[in-house]
């Protein structure tokens, strides 16, 4: 990939003014920056307040300027100036506008460096903690409004913050880029997401552009210009298209994947002549929320575990190594491939009472397996997993691979043949490939293909700004994906049934899993 | 020339999503709009506040909408939106930014009809009556923000009243087209005027585009946009760019010359292959001024004179025929030509004492011929122009000819061949070509090619408002211009000698004049 800093910020001499060369100060400078930019930029655009600093600005500076610029596509945008001895930080903010989290990264825009990051609960989960409760919150009368001022404000709070942190003022910031899904994208915009989830699903607008950060209402300088990722319909969102640009998918000569698994999982495969994807409700026992103690990772939160399949003893690892108190969804999946790699479940999921021991509690009629007892919580109470929670795994990993297969069948591909598996976010990061492959929700692929990447929403925002030919690809990307609509119809359903067994009906696809 | 209407409102009818064509609401739009456009817009834009509005819109209008745009080359802008039935007025304003009066036309933009017009003082005036001194006003501290609100201000109280003699709202308003020279520009968008007079004389801008209403400060529809009319450089402004337009000078297949006499004299020779021109200070003389009984038109001013050769009786006629109180400009080349036909002035524009009788009186050692005695003055003294008063305006009428011969020598022309000659403005109407010819002011050409042209400014803003082309050819005009800048050498010099005479030292030029 290419390494060239973000061109945005130039210095440029423009040429003293003379009876021969009387032209506008405006002129100058366009021609000055007219050869200092690609040969290809149809316009240089400048918003009134700029002009009016110009005049005294290129006079006092002695025609020398230091230059701040954004684009989109071949129309580059002026947003700010000031004399070339200027030395004061010229910043940008990427923005991972997550529907849980918003993260944000302050970055140098000289030299490319992060100054800071920050990260704050999304104000609009007061609202609801889904991106549906929000959309039904937005029907009702000022309800759009309130949401858009939730994240608007959190956002402003959160820039002084972490301006503050970088030792700067808002008023540096002179480029932001924002990345999230497709309602979150929306609110963002103040507009209206109702059809959004309702057939034929229709968003507002699939290319929001770049736009007048002040329009926004986001408090940085008053010049500033924010791109905002394109979104491809409802369902595949912004936030997937950053993913790509970070993962860059899109320049594999080889076919690969990339899976980001929230509430929905987001899947594309492609390569640099093709990107397919779809998007499927995979999600909620992965993310954390449908076992009782499941919750999103954090200190304290059980991420690994282990069985000694010989004595059945565990070995349970938390986050920061605090005491346990709930289980995120990539130790459910380390427990789940442990459970049945050890024989206390079965290839259809169910608890072998036989196997578990001490550990199984009957609650309701429901049986629970101890994971972690009351004595060793920090909930002092039990930590456990019941066959419904198995149950939900499992069909959620059926989803999952089922997506996948659906995906790789279109295009006629087999998920062995797959170069990189990339997988996106938190999930990405604690996952343990082994075991997602032991319960058969990912391919059997050899484990140097899967690649965590991190939160790829929020490194994409960041390439918007800091290379030179990241923006141009988002319009590439966005161009180039077909998005297939998950049509659950029989054969889907067939398949999915076949992927319900641990690891799968037909095991040869996961040579490298051995029960114990 | 072209008579197609403005393309600025369109009906489209967007087709109804469906699960396999379910775009946004915005491609939607933007789709049905680009086939209603030609086909070489580049880019159709949006505002982040009219896409707010666009999901309700298009669905309760059953995706038949009326679509408001302006343009800018070949980007297009949606300035509103409406149900496809809404039968409310789509307003345009072309606007005359003069230095002393500013001129407002309401059109309708559906069928180019004018609803109304409007004028006022330009209320920059108390600053100062001139250009000069408004540049050295905003010089002061808060100089410059005084006076963009004086005529921002004083364009907000003028579009309140057009509107509502219209029966419109400011809010119909959807587009503004703003002529006015290179200062009045300047002034008008907030922008720092003072080095269009420092040499090497440069402005801020030449083409300020088309900008929001709203950052202007404007108070009409909230996505409205003002394109205000390009300059060329600091003595060559919009207000003459939009006299071009209106004349079709740039049209013509022969060669033909454009006029506009204010403080500053512009000219521009050209056809439609080439345009050629310059500004020099021909002016106060005959736009008013320096007589004593000096004044704008207006009524009860003398705009045209005729002597009796034969008796010497004066025949004295006024604007709307009240009693006299004062000359315009015209008035003063009429009585100048009538002094020279009737041998009351010698060919140099002496006063000679022999043929003036009773109406020569001497005060304060200078010669003064009544015009109008006393007692038929409206203000009760006699109404006078001195020596000195004549003798400005032969310095004055040999300035305008030697531009007029200057530029037409550039180009190796002959002003007899000139096809057509174009006088703009208040000067233009009142002027009778035939004095004019007789003191030698104006190329002997036959009466029938003088053409004038009335407010050409306004007219050519209007233009911009009412043709598919013309907004083109504004673009088109300011490109192709070459500026003169007037020269002052000796072979200046030796030519405005020699045109100081009446009409002039070669009196073959001017075979139509014979004196009385």
């Amino acid at each position: 990939m290419s390494t060239a800093p973000a061109p945005w910020v130039r210095l440029v001499v423009l040429p003293t003014p003379t009876i021969k060369n009387n032209t506008a100060d405006a002129d100058r400078l366009v021609a000055a920056l007219a050869q200092a930019l690609p040969a290809e930029t149809v316009d240089i655009e400048f918003g009134i307040d700029l002009l009016r600093q110009l005049p005294a600005l290129v006079r006092e500076s002695g025609y020398r300027l230091r230059c701040t610029l954004f684009r989109e596509r071949d129309r580059w945008m002026l947003t700010g100036i000031s004399g070339a001895d200027d030395i004061r930080t010229v910043a940008g903010l990427a923005v991972d506008l997550g529907t849980t989290r918003v993260v944000l990264r302050l970055i140098d825009l000289v030299n490319g460096a992060a100054l800071a990051e920050q990260a704050f609960d999304n104000p609009q989960s007061d609202v609801g903690p889904d991106v549906l409760t929000r959309i039904h919150h937005a029907d009702t009368p000022a309800g759009l409004r309130h949401l858009n001022a939730l994240i608007i404000n959190g956002l402003n709070r959160a820039i002084d913050t972490i301006c503050r942190t970088a030792g700067l003022q808002p008023r540096d910031i002179s480029a932001l880029t924002i990345a999230g899904n497709t309602c979150m994208t929306h609110l963002f915009l103040g507009l209206e997401p109702r059809w959004i989830i309702r057939e034929p699903y229709i968003p507002v607008v699939n290319r929001p552009g770049v736009l007048r950060a002040s329009d926004l209402g986001i408090q940085v300088s008053p010049f500033a210009r924010a791109l905002v990722f394109p979104n491809i319909g409802s369902y595949f969102g912004g936030d997937l298209i950053a993913g790509i640009l970070f993962s860059k998918l899109h320049r594999r000569r080889d076919t690969a994947i990339l899976v980001d698994v929230g509430t929905n999982a987001e899947v594309v495969l492609g390569n640099r002549d093709w990107l397919i994807g779809c998007a499927g409700a995979a999600g909620p026992a992965l993310e954390s929320g449908v076992t009782r103690m499941g919750m999103l990772a954090g200190p304290g939160v059980v991420d690994r575990v282990s069985i000694d399949p010989a004595t059945g003893a565990f070995d349970i690892h938390t986050i920061a190594e605090k005491t346990p108190r709930g289980i995120c969804g990539s130790g459910v999946i380390d427990l789940a491939a442990q459970l049945f790699l050890s024989g206390m479940i079965d290839l259809r999921g169910k608890l072998i009472p036989a196997r578990c021991g001490g550990r199984l509690e009957v609650i309701d009629d429901v049986r629970h397996l101890v994971v972690v007892p009351a004595e060793q919580s920090a909930t002092g109470e039990n930590l456990t997993i019941s066959q419904a929670d198995l149950d939900s795994l499992i069909r959620s990993k059926a989803a999952m691979y089922t997506i996948l297969e659906t995906l790789a069948m279109t295009v006629g591909l087999n998920l062995n043949e797959l170069g990189a598996f990339y997988v996106a976010g938190t999930f990405g990061c604690f996952i343990n490939p082994r075991s997602a492959i032991a319960i058969g929700m990912l391919p059997d692929l050899p484990l140097e293909r899967y690649v965590p990447i991190g939160n790829s929403s929020l490194e994409g925002a960041a390439l918007a700004l800091t290379s030179a030919s990241a923006i141009d690809e988002i319009d590439h990307i966005r161009d180039r994906i077909t998005y297939l609509e998950l049509n659950v119809n029989q054969d889907f359903m067939n398949r999915f049934s076949a992927a319900k067994f641990l690891p799968h009906t037909d095991v040869g696809r996961f040579p490298s899993v051995k029960q114990g």
